[in-house]
C-alpha cells in the first residue's frame, strides 16, 4: 500500500477521554477511531489486524473440522425466554429494541441460545453429530463503564465456537482438542508465553470452565498462579476447595492481573434441555444433545496483543499479525527509484512511504505504526550498494546487499 | 469440502412464513437460516456465496482506488441530530436503543453521518482529497414488513462508499468511475445484461440520483424503459417534466418491476454542511467539502441472482458466485475410489457428496444446491475410462475422459 493514496496518517492526539494506552495509541497512528466508550471503527490498518487475527483462528479452527456459519445480530426474545436468559435480571448487559411491528427484541450478546435453536433443523440423529460451528460476529453488551479501549467493548468481535455431541466422553475429546487448537493460536499470535489456561467457575453441569488469560498489568482479571504456573487460577474459584481438588494445597501462589482472551465451557444440557435439541440414538431412543462453547474475543485480543508489546515509540506488532512486514522510505532521488522497484510485486506485504515528507517524520510514523521491519533506501546505503533494515521490536539496524533484499524479502 | 464432513443437509420444506422464493429456496437447499421475518444466518454455503460477491465488489472498488474500513452499528445521535436525521419523522425505519450509562442510542441504518464525522480527523487540506472509503456491513432498518425472503431485510449486508472532493468536477469524474465499476460488478455476477441504470429522484443538492435495478418480476420497484433501454426511469421520476430534460418526450415506455441492487447519489454538501467537514484551499480559503455515495445491498444481490436464475429443480449460481464450481459424485467402489482422486487438492472448488446415500438423492442435492457443474465418476463411465460432467444451468450432459477430467477440470 502506498501512504501517499491513502487517506491514513498520524494524528497527535486521541480524543482525552480516551484513556487506555492501547485505545490511545491505535487511534493515533490510525488504525481505529472512538464513536463512543467501548464502540470504534476499524480503519484500514486496523481491518487488517483484525482479518489477521481471523485468519489464523479460522485456520486452526478449519483444522479440527469446524464450519463457519454467520449468525444474526437481532434476537427474537422466544429461544432466549426458553432458558430464562431474555431477563434484564439474569443478564445484565442487553440492548433491546422495539420492532416497529410489535415487540421487543436484542442484540446478541452471545449466541447459544440462537445456534441450538437452528441445530433443531439440522440434528435428529446420532448420525448427525458431533458437528461443530463457530462464527466471527460483533457481540454487543451494554456495558456501564466502557473505559479501556478495545479490551472492553459495548460492541466487539468475537469469535464463537459451539460444538455438539452424543456423549461426555466425545465432548471431553473435542474440548481437548480446542484446548490445543487455542495453544497453537495464542502462540502463534506472539501471546503464547504469557497466555495461560486458568481455572474458572464452571456452571450447573460443570465445576469448572477455562478461561485463557494473557497475563497484562491492565488486565481486569484477578489471577493466581503457581511457582511453574502449572496451576493458574482465576480469583473466583481461588479457594482451599478447589485448591484440594487440584492437589495444590501445599503449593504457594503469586497473584497477579490478567486479561480473558478466550474461554471455553462445557455447557452439556444447559441449553439443549430448555431448547429440547434431541437426537434419535442407535437404539432408537431419544436423548438430548450434549454441547460446548468456546470464545475468543478478537478485537481484545487486538488490544493485549497492543498492550503487551508497545514501547514508548508506539506500537509493536508481532509479524504474524501486522498489518504489513515492512516500511519501507526511500531518500534521495536514487533511493526512491529502488524504492519503488523493492514495492513493485510486493504492495500486500509492504506499507511504501512515499509522502512528500522528511525522512524524520517517516520514521516516527514508521515506529508510531509498529510495523515489524522498516526497509530504508537512500544515496548513501546505495553508495555501498546495500539497504538498511531496522527491527521495530529490538531497534536494531542492520545493512543488506540490494541483491539480499531483492531475493530475501 | 466433504459434505459427509458437513452438518449441512438439503430440508424438505421451509418455514410456512417463508413466502419469498428466494428466501424457501435458500432455506430448503442449507444456505441460510430463517432467524425471523428479515433477518436470517448465514450456513456454511449461504456465507461462501456472499464472501465471493464482496470479493468481486472488493476488487472492483480496490482498482479504482477506494479504502476499506468497518465502522460501528451503534450510533451515538449527536451528529444524527445535527442533520435532522436522528429523528424518527425525518428517517422512520430506526432501531433504537437505551444506553445503560443513559442516553439513546441508534443503530446504523446506513453511516453517511459517522464517516462524515470521521473524516473530521483525516481531512483538513486539499492534499488530503480525494478519498475514498467503503465498508461491507450489516444494516439495520425496522421495516413494518418483511416478507421477501433477503431481497428486504431487516438486518442485512450492504457495500457502502463514501468519497470526498475539493470540486463538483472532481466528484462528476469519480462518480463516472463508479457507474463504470458497478457496469463490471453486476457484469461478474451474471446480472449484467438484465441490470440497468436508472434515473431516480435526486435531493436537496442534484436534480436526479442513479439506481442500479435488475429487471425482476418479484422486484418491488416500478420501472419504465424506452424500446432500447438507454433511458430507464423509476416510477418516481416518469413524468413529463423528466423526459423533456431527457429529450424523451416522443419516446413509447413500457412499465416493468425491478430489484434496486445499487444506488448512487452526489450528496454534495448534504451532509458535510451540517457536520461542517471542510479542508483549506491553495489559496489558504476554508471550503466545505464535496461528497458522494454509493451502496450495493449484497445480501440483496444474492436474493436477485436467486430469483433470476432458478428453476423448478432448485437453485442455480452463476460461477462467479457460487459456493463451490463442482459437485461430485462417486458411484461404486471404482467411482468412490477416483472421485477420490479428484478431490484431493481440489478442496476449495469441489463439494464431493462423499455421503452414504443413493445416487438419486445427490442427484437431487446437486440441483437443489444449484453447483455450476456436476462431476459423476460410475462403473459405467470408468468402463469407457471417462467422467460424466452436466451443466446445472443448461441440464446439458457430455462426457470427458478421465485424462481430460485430471488436466482441465
Amino acid at each position: 500500500m502506498r501512504l501517499s493514496k491513502s487517506f491514513l496518517k498520524t494524528l497527535r492526539e486521541a480524543p482525552k477521554d480516551e484513556t487506555a494506552v492501547n485505545g490511545a495509541l491505535l487511534i493515533r497512528a490510525g488504525y481505529i477511531h472512538k464513536e463512543m466508550a467501548g464502540v470504534y471503527d476499524f480503519l484500514p490498518l486496523g481491518l487488517r489486524v483484525v482479518e489477521n487475527i481471523k485468519n489464523i483462528i479460522r485456520d486452526e479452527l478449519n483444522k479440527i473440522g469446524c464450519e463457519e456459519i454467520l449468525m444474526a445480530t437481532l434476537q427474537n426474545p422466544e429461544p432466549w425466554e426458553k432458558t430464562g436468559r431474555f431477563s434484564d435480571q439474569e443478564v445484565d448487559i442487553w440492548f433491546k429494541t422495539e420492532l416497529a411491528s410489535g415487540g421487543i427484541l436484542g442484540l446478541a450478546p452471545t449466541h447459544e441460545e440462537p445456534v441450538t435453536n437452528l441445530m433443531k433443523s439440522y440434528i435428529s440423529s446420532y448420525k448427525d453429530l458431533p458437528l461443530y460451528v463457530y462464527q466471527f460476529q460483533n457481540k454487543f453488551r451494554n456495558e456501564l463503564r466502557a473505559k479501556s479501549g478495545i479490551l472492553r467493548g459495548r460492541e466487539f468481535l468475537m469469535k464463537d465456537l459451539y460444538s455438539f455431541h452424543t456423549s461426555q466422553e466425545d465432548l471431553d475429546r473435542f474440548y481437548h482438542e480446542v484446548e490445543l487448537a487455542y495453544g497453537r493460536i495464542f502462540e502463534r499470535m506472539g501471546v503464547g508465553d504469557s497466555t495461560y489456561e486458568t481455572f474458572a467457575s464452571g456452571g450447573i453441569f460443570s465445576k469448572y470452565s477455562h478461561e485463557f488469560q494473557t497475563f497484562l498489568p491492565v488486565g481486569e482479571d484477578t489471577i493466581y498462579y503457581n511457582q511453574d504456573k502449572s496451576i493458574v487460577l482465576n480469583k473466583e474459584v481461588y479457594n482451599p476447595e478447589v485448591l484440594n481438588d487440584l492437589n495444590a494445597t501445599d503449593e504457594k501462589f503469586e497473584e497477579t492481573t490478567g486479561a480473558e482472551v478466550g474461554n471455553i465451557f462445557k455447557l452439556k444440557f444447559k441449553y439443549t434441555e430448555p431448547l429440547e435439541l434431541k437426537y434419535i440414538d442407535e437404539s432408537n431412543q431419544q436423548k438430548t444433545v450434549y454441547m460446548g462453547c468456546y470464545g475468543i474475543g478478537v478485537s481484545r485480543l487486538m488490544g493485549v496483543i497492543v498492550e503487551k508489546f508497545a514501547d514508548e515509540k508506539g506500537l509493536v506488532w508481532p509479524e504474524t499479525v501486522a498489518p504489513f512486514k515492512y516500511y519501507l522510505i526511500g531518500i534521495g532521488e536514487n533511493g526512491i527509484s529502488e524504492a519503488e522497484k523493492f514495492y513493485t510485486g510486493r504492495e500486500d506485504t509492504v506499507l511504501f512511504d512515499d509522502r512528500d515528507k522528511r525522512p524524520g517524520e517517516k520514521f516516527a510514523d514508521s515506529e508510531l505504526m509498529g510495523i515489524p521491519l522498516r526497509v530504508v533506501v537512500s544515496d548513501k546505503t546505495l553508495a555501498d550498494n546495500e539497504a538498511e533494515i531496522t527491527d521495530r521490536k529490538t531497534g536494531k539496524s542492520w545493512r543488506v546487499s540490494l541483491d539480499e533484499l531483492f531475493e530475501k524479502f
